[in-house]
């Protein structure tokens, strides 16, 4: 993954999201390699960098056009870039403009989501999953009731880290905000676990 | 529990220990009403004044003048401190000074963790105990050693709280840093839990 | 508190809600002596013994006949229960037909967590507070809402205690399930913490 | 990842280490594909078999020869297996007669972990980096403690994850036990997330 330090940030576009839970987005993903990816409310662009990396395409959508700037800022900071589509525009609407996607990552979706889910859930390709990551109480029980509704068996971790920080007496652990991962797919074999 | 917000705070002193832990260091030192309590490294004076409602004395030690005066404020600002003596000094020249101890809350070791324990031990009454709050990986494992060394019977648990902040869209939980509260007396069949 | 292992347990009912967590439920409720408690779907009884240790009264209610039986013997074994009515009905019911109360603990509430939030808040008095532990990812989002519905100043704490056990090689370190407390009351300057 | 349940188990086996730390160990080691690897205490085979798909080579050790048996049986029953050697013996004899090692994950140390780290660390490319997951609190100091004498950077994370349960009712959260996660490496500039 790339450190959360080298992205460049702006105080008003959210993320990145930290590392390890961009690690555990990616294996519940688990791309191939041939696949098309969403990224939903790319914010800082910490999922569209780790996924252009892996993936055939990417689509980085946003409403906020600081979004946009600053995810391609860290798209060409990191030599990345070339086979990710900037889209600046509502979610629901880039999304139902798109063709099939395999992945959808939705990190942000101003209060929007269990719409997002349902246009998103009419994007997927029968193997396709739909991963949310979410830091608000009702957010997370909005993404597995839409889940459900659409007849994906949802998947929720809870995730708390702490990262050890040295300070001259020792290590310092420092908690990372809680965060919850949601995931569902119309392929439940899958993703049983 | 007096809340976080209604503590006076100062920057160059450290705490108050936040709510929920002051709560479960009362609980496992559980005080009937007659102790009498050293808070070592009172800092911003948290334990100070909780340990101030429920024991007949407490001595407050810091050998930082700031949180002395910081302590005191904020006895003065509760209505509490008649039970109470603040002690500015190192903890083991301070400890060393007192008579028998019931309760000894270490919240602050200044890099002397073993040596105050031991310090503090030489002081506690039969059914006396310690209670340490840590932050630091070393300290942990260094007060569980420490009290091994001693024939305490220490316990253990890493507390990781998230608390639940309204915004705009919903509930957003924000996490606290973990920290362990370790314990051990003499006595072990009051500590078995 | 009273360590878990204290309890007599019976593989049917739910309990004793683990003592770390008895503790911060204590502390939330502040009581001073003489407050009248209920404590809803009290299964094994682990609040209700802490409770009978610290208010007036206290009404432990359960619909599972169960739970009350080992409720009354956990109260007999720890010489606890004369101010303690055990009430072996449904939780709605229940609660219509007693007088003002102080504090509610809803440990349990079979599915129907609003509507005794909303019978217990009927019941209320003017410094009362209703306190719900909750397991549920589904439950923690409805004992929010139903506070905000009602008025009340809703908190939400989320808890992960993992304790150190001593094994040969070392002190491991084994998780309680986490655990969310949600609390509110009428007089929200008491709860802003 | 390989979901949990998809491994064969042996109740005298400890593993398989849990998906979801598959994945931040597997993130932290960031394989590139032409990586020798060695699995210390490769236990159950969880490790083994998430680098047998991504690595040119893993050496999977454990002295227990139960390990060697159930890894084995978890490698054939996922196709995977003809770039893994399997070796039944004590860790740091295994370890010194290997040649350079780009990756050594450390999942179990039988008390021993100071000195694997040392001699892995002598084998250990420039480029190359040493993961220790860790359940005991001594283990985990003494990861950190021997990679600052190595002249390593270490890292450190805490981890603590609970998984959504569907049950009748709702979505019940149940932990797994916390688990740290220590890296380092003599190539500081890769390690500083």
């Amino acid at each position: 993954m790339i450190p959360d330090e080298e992205f460049i940030k702006d105080d008003r576009v959210p993320g990145p999201t930290k590392e390890e839970i961009r690690c555990l987005v990616l294996c519940k993903a688990d791309p191939m390699g041939d696949e098309i990816v969403a990224d939903v409310g790319c914010g800082t662009g910490g999922f569209t960098l780790e996924f252009a990396k892996k993936v055939h395409r990417v689509y980085a959508i946003d409403r906020d056009p600081q979004a946009i700037k600053i995810t391609r800022e860290n798209l060409i900071n990191h030599g990345l870039g070339e086979n990710v589509k900037l889209i600046n525009e509502d979610a629901e609407k880039a999304l139902k403009r798109l063709g099939d996607l395999d992945i959808i990552i939705i990190g942000g979706s101003g209060g929007r989501l269990s719409k997002i889910i349902e246009v998103g859930a009419s994007k997927l390709t029968s193997h396709g999953r739909i991963i949310v990551t979410s830091i608000l109480l009702e957010t997370k029980l909005e993404a597995v009731q839409t889940f459900k509704r659409l007849g994906f068996k949802p998947g929720i971790i809870d995730v708390n880290i702490a990262r050890g920080h040295p300070i001259k007496r020792g290590t310092m652990m420092l908690a990372n905000n809680p965060i919850s991962i949601i995931w569902g797919g119309l392929n439940e074999d899958k993703l049983e676990g």
